[in-house]
C-alpha cells in the first residue's frame, strides 16, 4: 500500500478519529484540504498555509488539479522540476484529482468512447485525449501523495439506465487506471527514478516495474503515491452500493465518493453517502469528493468521512462571503451551496457557521473582526470596516485575507470535529483551541 | 515641529544618514516609502511589511494617498474609526500625500481657481471641491504622520511663464496649508483631541488650539501630524531655486520635490533635484516625490534626498517585471519609467538591477530564484518556474510574491545606500546584509 491508516477512535456515530501517513507527512483525519487548482491555493501564500488555523498546524494536505495543471504548464515541465511538491514549494502531502470532472465540466467538445475523452483545452481550444492510463501517466509525473483513479461524471439528472452505463464505464477505467498505476507508479518524480530524471534536468522514461501489486515492497520504505478508487452511482442506492462493492474488489488505497453536491437536496447527498459507506472497509480513508459548508463537512465527518475538499472557503472569500461561528439566536438553516433558496448575497446560518457578505454597509464602520471567537492571522489584526473597504475598493489584499479566514474556520471546523471524536472536550483539545 | 530629524553622516557626495522621529516611531534614513494607495500596498499583507527586506525590519514608514481615501472609503469614516493606522493596522508611520496630484491626474472636469480645484471623481463623477484647508483638514482626519501642503502640478511640458503662475498658486496654497494646518493640527484621531472622538464613535469638531506656531510644545511631547512643503517649478531651475526660497521661507518640517519623473530625461530630474538641494536647509528632511527605478533611488539618496516614494516596485511586479542584482555583465544603462525608450516589455539593466520579465519562455524551467543574493521570502521558497507559471495562469498569488520580492529589492537598495552612508562596508553593515 502506499499508505498506511491508523483509526484509534470509532465513535457511535461512526465517525473516526485516525492518522493517514502518506510520504510526504502524516494527515490528522478527518481532514479538510484547500484546493490549490493551479499549484496555488487562490491568492494565498504556502507559508501561510503551512501555519493556518487556531491550531497552527496549517494545512497537513492540500488538492491540484490534474486537468488544469496537465494543460498548463504541463506535466512533463512539473516531471523535469521535480514534481509538484518542489514545483510549488510545498513540501507536505498533495492529492491530485484524475481531471475527469474537468474533462466533463470545464472542457469544450468531448467525445466519450470505451478508451477515454478526447476533449478541447478550455484555454486554447487544442486537442487533447485522456484515457485511464494517461490520467495516472499524468499524475505520476506530477507526483501528488494520492492520485485518483480516472472516472466519467455522469450528467445530472441521469436516469438510472444512463448511470449505471456510465458507472460501468468508471469501473472499467478504474481497473486500467489500477494497472497502470501498478506497472509506474514507482517513476514519480520523488521516487528513486523519478529523482535521477530530475537531476539530469530531462524526463526519461525507466523501465516500468511490472513487480505484482502484492509483492511490491512496503511503500513506507519505497515510497510510492498511492491510489483511490471513485464510487459513482448518481443519487441511486443501489447504484452506489454496487460500484462501491465493485471498487472495493480491485483493492484500492483508499475510497473517494464522485459525483455527488452537484445540485440534489442535501437529504440526497446524506443517503447516497450513507448507503456506500455501508460498504466501504473501515480500513481504509474514505473520501467525499467536493464538498462543502462548513455544517456539511460536519456531518459528513461524523458519519465516517475522512478526507473532504472544496472550492467553497476561498471562492466564497473571493466574493466576500465570509464564515464565522454563530451567536445565540442566529441558527437559520443553511442551504446549500448552488440551490434555487442559495442566493450568492445572502448572509445565511447554521449550528455550525454563519455565513456573511463582508460588502454590506452595515459592515462599514465595524470595528469588530470576523469572528470574535477566531484566532487566526485577519481575525488578530484586521476589522470588518476595513476589509469591507478592500473588497468594495476592489483591493486584492481583500481577497488574500478573507480567504486566510475561511480556510481558517474551515480548518478550525475539523480541527474541533477530531477533537469530539478523540473524546476530548472543547476546551480540552489541544488541537482545536477555539 | 511634528518631527525630529538627527542627521549622523554626511557623505562628500552630501548624501546623509538619519533618524527621522516621528509620531508612531523612527524611520531609518534614506528610505524607500512603498506606496499603499487605498489604504493597502497592493497585494501585500501588513504582517509581510512588517518584516520585508533582508534585515527584516519591514517598511519603517508607507504612504497612502488622500484623494482615494477621501473619496473611499471617506475621510469622516476613517477618523470616526480611529485614524488610518487603525483602520489598517499600520502601527507604523505614514506618509499621506495632498490628493494634488491625483486631482490633476486622476480626476475628470477639474476647474482651478485661485481659491482651489473642483473636480469630478473618477470613481462615480461625483462632484467635489479641494482647497488647501480642505485637503488639510482631509489628511487631518486620516491622521498620517506626514502630511502634504496642497499643490497644483502643472502640465508637461510647460512653458516658463505657465509654470512660474503655477508656482506662485502652489505658495499660495502652501500658505494656507499651513495656517490651516497650525489651527487644526492637534484635530488628528490619535492626538488628545482626537482619541475622544473615536472612543465615542462619532466624530465633532473640538475647539482648534489656534495658538502661534512658535508657542506649542514640542511635538515629541504632544504629538500631531507634520507638514512638508512641496517645491514646484517644472523643468526650469530658476523657478525651481525660487519655490524652494519661498518655501523656506514658510518653515515647513521637511520639504518635497514634486512634479518630476513625469516624463523628462533622467538628466533634467538629477539637475532640477541638485539645484533644489541647494537652497533647502540641511536640517530638514528632504524628500522627491514618486521616484523611481533602483539605481535612481540610489543616486538621489547619495545626492542628499531622504525620502522617496514609487509605486513602480509594486506596479511592475503586476506587470510580471522583477528586479534583481546584476550580474558581471548585465550592466546596460536603464531607461527611465515612461521613456520612449522603455519598452514595458524590455529586460534592462544597470549597475544596481536588472528588470527581468518573468513571463518569459526561457524562465519555464529555470529553478533558480528571482534573485540568487536576495533573501526575502520568495527568493528562499520559490522559482522563477513557478513564478512565471503564476503569472501565465493569472494566479493571484504570483502579484503577491513578485510585490513582496520589488519591495524587498527595494528596501534592501536602501538598506545598502544606508551603510555606505555611514561609512560601513556592505560586509560589516548590520542594516545590509545583502
Amino acid at each position: 500500500m502506499g499508505l498506511t491508516f491508523e483509526v484509534s477512535v470509532t465513535a457511535p456515530t461512526s465517525g473516526r478519529r485516525a492518522a493517514l501517513h502518506l510520504p510526504h507527512g502524516t494527515v490528522q483525519t478527518p481532514v479538510f484540504m484547500p484546493v490549490g487548482t493551479a499549484a496555488a491555493v487562490k491568492t494565498v501564500q504556502q507559508e501561510t498555509l503551512e501555519h493556518i488555523g487556531a491550531d497552527g498546524a496549517g494545512a497537513e494536505i492540500i488538492l491540484a488539479n490534474t486537468y488544469h495543471l496537465y494543460l498548463r504548464p504541463g506535466h512533463q515541465t512539473i516531471r523535469r522540476l521535480g514534481g509538484l511538491h518542489r514545483f510549488m514549494s510545498w513540501p507536505r502531502p498533495l492529492l491530485t484529482d484524475s481531471g475527469g470532472f474537468q474533462v466533463f465540466s470545464l472542457a469544450k467538445l468531448r467525445k466519450v468512447t470505451d478508451d477515454g475523452v478526447e476533449f478541447r483545452s478550455h484555454l486554447d481550444g487544442s486537442k487533447h485525449f485522456f484515457s485511464p492510463e494517461r490520467s495516472i501517466e499524468v499524475q505520476i509525473a506530477l507526483g501528488a501523495d494520492i492520485i485518483m483513479a480516472f472516472d466519467e461524471c455522469v450528467e445530472t439528472p441521469a436516469t438510472w439506465q444512463r448511470t449505471r452505463d456510465s458507472m460501468g464505464l468508471t469501473h472499467a477505467w478504474a481497473a486500467r487506471s489500477r494497472q497502470y498505476w501498478l506497472d509506474h507508479r514507482h517513476e514519480a518524480p520523488w521516487t528513486g527514478q523519478g529523482t535521477g530524471n530530475r537531476e539530469q534536468g530531462t524526463a526519461t522514461n525507466p523501465e516500468p516495474p511490472s513487480t505484482p501489486y502484492s509483492l511490491l515492497p512496503d511503500p513506507c520504505i519505497t515510497p510510492a503515491p498511492c491510489l483511490f478508487g471513485i464510487v459513482q452511482g448518481g443519487m441511486y442506492a443501489d447504484l452506489r452500493r454496487e460500484s462501491a462493492e465493485r471498487l472495493v474488489e480491485m483493492n484500492f488505497d483508499g475510497y473517494a465518493i464522485g459525483g455527488l453536491a452537484v445540485g440534489e437536496p442535501r437529504e440526497v447527498t446524506r443517503e447516497m453517502i450513507a448507503r456506500t459507506l455501508e460498504v466501504l472497509p473501515r480500513d481504509k480513508p474514505r473520501y467525499v469528493m467536493g464538498v462543502g459548508y462548513p455544517d456539511e463537512i460536519e456531518e459528513y465527518a461524523s458519519m465516517g468521512i475522512d478526507m473532504m475538499d472544496c472550492v467553497l472557503p476561498t471562492r466564497a472569500a473571493r466574493h466576500g462571503l465570509l464564515f464565522r461561528a454563530p451567536q445565540p439566536g442566529e441558527e437559520l438553516s443553511m442551504p446549500r451551496p448552488g440551490s434555487s433558496e442559495d442566493s450568492p448575497e445572502a448572509e445565511t446560518a447554521s449550528r455550525t457557521a454563519v455565513r456573511m457578505n463582508i460588502k454590506r454597509l452595515e459592515y462599514a464602520e465595524d470595528q469588530r473582526p470576523i469572528d470574535p471567537a477566531c484566532s487566526c492571522l485577519v481575525c488578530r489584526r484586521y476589522t470588518r470596516a476595513y476589509l469591507r473597504h478592500l473588497f468594495v475598493a476592489k483591493e486584492p489584499l481583500g481577497l488574500t485575507l478573507n480567504s486566510i479566514h475561511n480556510l481558517s474556520f474551515y480548518l478550525d471546523t475539523m480541527s474541533r470535529v477530531r477533537a469530539e471524536l478523540a473524546g476530548l472536550s472543547h476546551e480540552d483539545a489541544p488541537m482545536a483551541q477555539r
